[in-house]
């Protein structure tokens, strides 16, 4: 099995950093391979703020909703859609944008989002680092976006903390492959069986690495997923100039 | 450098597959390679169907506005946001789910589904197959859903062609790395002159590999943008029974 498919089996998160920097050069190439990843059209929608301040770290910590791992990596990625740059060129043809108001545009961006994050993941682990996604910025995503300075056309999604990693965490189960893969068409039979396998599993496993966690899976899911988890999310887009003509 | 980051450095979008089948045990390692990738949460509301019929491919290839390369690749993945899974968990506590009603939920899902592509995408190119992500699929996302047999709460957003390549694509240059990467706060400079700037840096890759593409790439973009590009995506959620609740 090559390197590479051997990182990717052993994902896990990490947030157990410690403060020493990362090598400029690192981060450069890093970015560089995020830089390349595809985008929808190849319109390059995205764009990354790198926030290496201390100070700005633990303000973001704070934003999303106390991470302390914030503000000990010595690197936060804000990873934005950006329908400025895009607006741009409507701009040099005397156009106006228009996708950008439209739930495709938001996917489209979601998306190519997602595929940064991945790809700013895996470098960074290539690199001998760790990493973890940081969602929870959508928790008060407005005052982000102040703080970032993000113009129009501009949202941060999601953000990422990398760094060195003092304990490296666990590789986490998953639900059953059969809940995830479906051949030719979606199988759609009672996955309860599944998520109740899963809830022993993962408490098995939170029990062998010495975390006592107090809730099951669906259990955390089902006090998650019973309401609108950010609902600061539609207004910052609005904001922002996103996704303001509903259809 | 390590062999994964120079595999992210040479990113490009294959499309030129060769009819071969995928070797299932390799299929089967590139799927728990995104089965392994990180979700929001841990909510692992995503799923893929694979499809490897080719009168499906084909009816796929249609449905994505006729992309010759879905029809001849030997597997297709379909990425969906699925939302049953996490509702099945709610039911098991009681609970009725909200989340997928409102934008944090679309969004949630959408970066996750990109976190699947990428993870696939560079399994795929890891074990010695080409890829291309196909958000193509969103031209009729009704009719990919019916084909693939979604339940309620389920919705296909992205897919993905691999297979063994007959002529590797060439790595695209990218927008100047200025545009994309900000330090502590958004630089919001004009771009145009990198717009002008790489619209004559793609028009001499285009010549360079022999491709005489008609419009630069700030044309191409004016033409797609200034309109919904997708127009059927809210209607194609909301009859899965996603994004219902406007904010």
């Amino acid at each position: 099995m090559s390197d590479t498919l051997s990182l990717l089996l052993g994902h896990h998160s990490d947030r157990s950093f410690r403060d020493d920097p990362v090598d400029g050069a690192v981060l450069d190439e890093i970015v560089a391979a995020a830089h390349q990843a595809p985008t929808s059209h190849n319109a390059q929608h995205v764009s990354l703020v790198i926030v290496q301040d201390a100070e700005t770290r633990r303000h973001i910590a704070a934003i999303a909703g106390g991470q302390p791992h914030i503000a000990r990596a010595p690197v936060f990625i804000a990873v934005i859609i950006d329908f400025a740059k895009t607006g741009a060129a409507l701009t040099l043809h005397g156009k106006e944008q228009q996708v950008h108001h439209h739930l495709e545009g938001l996917v489209a961006g979601s998306v190519d989002v997602g595929i940064q994050i991945a790809t700013l993941m895996i470098a960074a682990r290539a690199s001998g680092l760790g990493a973890v996604p940081i969602g929870g910025i959508r928790n008060d995503l407005a005052a982000l976006n102040t703080l970032l300075a993000l113009p129009q056309g501009c949202t941060a999604v999601t953000g990422l903390c990398i760094g060195h990693v003092d304990q490296p965490a666990a590789v986490k189960p998953r639900l059953d492959l059969s809940t995830y893969r479906h051949d030719e068409r979606y199988s759609d039979k009672d996955i309860a069986p599944a998520i109740v396998d899963y809830d022993n599993r993962l408490a098995a496993h939170w029990a062998a690495i010495g975390r006592m966690e107090g809730e099951s899976w669906s259990a955390s899911i089902a006090e998650f997923y019973d309401h609108d988890y950010y609902p600061g999310v539609a207004a910052a887009f609005a904001a922002q100039g996103l996704f303001t003509e509903k259809e």
